[in-house]
């Protein structure tokens, strides 16, 4: 055996250490694509354990590959040199309320959803809700800075976290940022190390920022012949004074697709439909539905659809969760995309989209959280297809560079992983990617942290086929 | 003439370089403590001069002190080292308005109050109001990560900066972020250059969000008979479902101060005002009202006033920014302080800060945001007297490890510049600064950009004491 599976058994008990293939096969793939095996797969439960395992790859210069529930769509947690997987999903669950404090401190394992649902209890709210809440990690979505549709009025998982335990590289304990709402001692490494995709150290716990719950939520839902016309219209939302909680994004395709799956009554003769989420007390609510219905109306709505009740105004959410399982039915592969653009741009990027459709005769579907100027265009393909998937792979590189030519960025929330490594220098140049590898090396000096992540490796392209 | 400055001379134009002593003691100070002669002062006014500058500074190892108007409270500008001081004061204001995508793209010297003022126009609003904004510069408080009032609902300014256009300490230009909503492409190095107080290069450009402006306001102003009771009444207010945009405390010295330098009718009988104010639409504020309203006379306050009109409320505000310069006329040295706690904690610091006054026999005012825990307790002294000013660096000394005691931080946001430099280790331990002190290596290996902030040089201490 190798000398530092033999020294990993000296930090952590043999049953968490997992050789078998079977197990490790487990472990080689995420949401996005490719396959890559680990040499081992280790499951600490406590910090401890992970400064044992976090010294021993660091002394025998061994990659550390730190995954939640797997569910990332940028390659996050692929073990893309082999290495140690470092299961993060058997910690023990815990989750510390300071409802006085309106913080809440929790175990890197913990079920996004199962906070909120900790925090709802006392009338208190965590608002960070990627789609993938009930499945994911905290402790992913902390890497990979997730969002969500509440994203629109609350931010991001970043914009949420007070402050984090990590273990280093070299295996060293920090504490950054703490219980406070306010915080300007040093740097922000905090902010730094959230969203890093586990390339600079691995977060044990985090301190998580509390809102209060908001007393009640309106629903709209407003139906579009153009989807021109509904980009003017989330762009006139915004500027109304009104913030909405939510305003989400679907296209003809996706309606189609979500009524074949689920059939719930979706106009599927729509161009596109808009589904907006206001939140706060309730009087303001009836003034609000009043303003963004008109707004809706004079720009050319051509249905608006008040639910009567919460029933059906969570069919309509249901429907909009129900978008991604849905369209995977229409072909074997989908390829889900988060290119984001300024928020005029919307309209613009919709155009480009189409014309890449067109010009590289790809199925493409478009959703997303349109009042972020983040939506998700998903290219539709077969992975068996090796020429359908070579048109895909040029098609998302197009769209990589329509989001950049129209001032936006290659992800919102997904991460750049391994999918989106190759195409950073073409937003942020080279002195750009070469401040962030700074850092990196200087944390990270024998490279041992989630390596082949976020930094392109010479020659490194997007390739979506089997290799 | 030495080689570095005959160097700068092909960089920015003659009358741009000042270096008469009369000109280099204007820059030799701040709002904070301490008295630095530059050795020369260049007034860059564009992007190609900053870089022009960093190079020379750079190649002749020449230490750089970025600065905006100097009312910096901890002594982020202070050039500690002599060397140059940058004043990005004299950049021309550029405020470029993107209403569509709710974002503002400003030069460094644009006075922060001006941002909103431009929003104003168009329905929108900069959030972030530190007391400064007349007066300081949006480049220093992208610096020192500025805070205000409105913090407690919307954020500090950190929250609302999306992107920068940075000059590095080697001269090299970077952007990070850009103009959307959403970016997680690669780490975030926007928010580790807002708040690292010029220490990592020169910010030349940033693009700012914009939120809705509220359609109304309310204020309230609440009477306590004691601090306690006014710590409880916050504490409630914060976990009732309500979230104010600002929440405002003053003791009775403040109170006082204030009705002795411009009296307005504030009630001086009293231990404690709150003040509070609820902004969103008027038909909300109206119910939000009548709750804030209950919670604080159930909880023991002895009055809330509630404004009638505008200038009433205006007149209350105007008195809050008055408690820094009123309680500036009780004694001829003012050390503010911005020792940040957990919210639930703010009773018990309350209580650290009277042990405090008692034991040093100092006085010892106290103001500030509430509702975020980010109290500011004043000492107030007279510079002349050497004895009393040792009493109060003790005294400061120990409401610092009092924040820290109590989970909290040294600094809310005011930043550390040199003033809290020798306590950055007893909060962060020697690790943590270390690995703060890693990337500023990494990004500044002359170590140029701001030295003698943030990092303590050896047997650095606390030192309020002409020296």
């Amino acid at each position: 055996m190798e000398q530092w599976k033999e020294a990993l058994q000296k930090h952590i008990q043999e049953e968490r250490i997992l050789t078998s293939l079977a197990d490790r096969y487990s472990y080689s793939f995420d949401a996005s694509f490719g396959e890559h095996l680990p040499e081992v797969v280790v499951q600490p439960s406590n910090r401890d354990e992970v400064v044992g395992i976090l010294k021993v790859a660091n002394e025998y210069k061994v990659p550390v590959y730190p995954r939640g529930q797997g569910t990332c769509l940028s390659g996050g947690p692929l073990p893309v040199h082999g290495g140690i997987v470092l299961d993060m999903s058997q910690w023990p669950e815990s989750i510390d309320l300071r409802v006085d404090d309106l913080t809440v401190t929790v175990s890197p394992s913990v079920l996004t959803a199962r906070i909120n649902e900790e925090a709802m209890k006392h009338g208190l709210m965590y608002a960070p809700d990627p789609s993938s809440a009930h499945v994911a990690t905290i402790g992913g979505n902390l890497a990979e800075n997730s969002g969500g549709p509440r994203g629109l009025k609350y931010g991001v998982t970043k914009d949420f976290v007070l402050g984090l335990e990590v273990v280093t590289p070299e295996g060293e304990v920090i504490r950054t940022g703490g219980q406070t709402i306010k915080n300007v001692t040093g740097f922000d490494l905090t902010k730094l190390l959230v969203g890093s995709e586990g390339t600079l150290g691995v977060i044990t716990e985090a301190t998580l920022k509390l809102v209060p719950k908001p007393p009640a939520v309106q629903t709209l839902m407003v139906t579009f012949d153009n989807v021109h016309t509904a980009g003017k219209a989330i762009s006139k939302t915004l500027t109304s004074g009104v913030l909405p909680s939510k305003l989400e994004f679907m296209d003809q395709a996706c309606i189609q697709a979500v009524e074949n799956f689920n059939p719930i009554g979706l106009p599927t003769h729509a161009a596109a439909i808009v589904i907006v989420e206001l939140d706060g007390h309730p009087e303001a609510l009836k003034v609000e539905k009043e303003i963004v219905q008109e707004i809706m109306e004079s720009i050319g709505a051509t249905d608006v659809v008040v639910p009567g009740n919460q029933e059906e105004a969570d069919q309509i959410w249901h429907a909009r969760k129900q978008v991604s399982p849905a369209i995977a039915k229409i072909k074997p592969t989908k390829v889900s995309e988060d290119a984001t653009v300024p928020r005029s741009k919307i309209p613009d990027m919709m155009a480009r989209l189409e014309d890449i459709k067109q010009k590289y005769n790809v199925e493409v579907v478009c959703f997303g959280h349109a009042g972020d100027g983040n939506l998700h265009p998903n290219i539709l393909c077969d992975k068996r297809d090796q020429e359908e998937m070579k048109r895909a792979e040029q098609a998302v590189e197009e769209l990589f560079q329509a989001a950049i030519d129209l001032g936006g960025t290659l992800s919102g929330e997904h991460g750049i992983g391994t999918m989106k490594a190759p195409f950073m220098e073409s937003e942020l140049g080279a002195t750009g990617v070469g401040m962030m590898r700074r850092i990196k090396d200087a944390w990270d000096p024998n490279g041992i942290m989630n390596p082949g992540k976020i930094f392109a490796e010479k020659g490194q392209k997007l390739v979506l086929r089997d290799e």
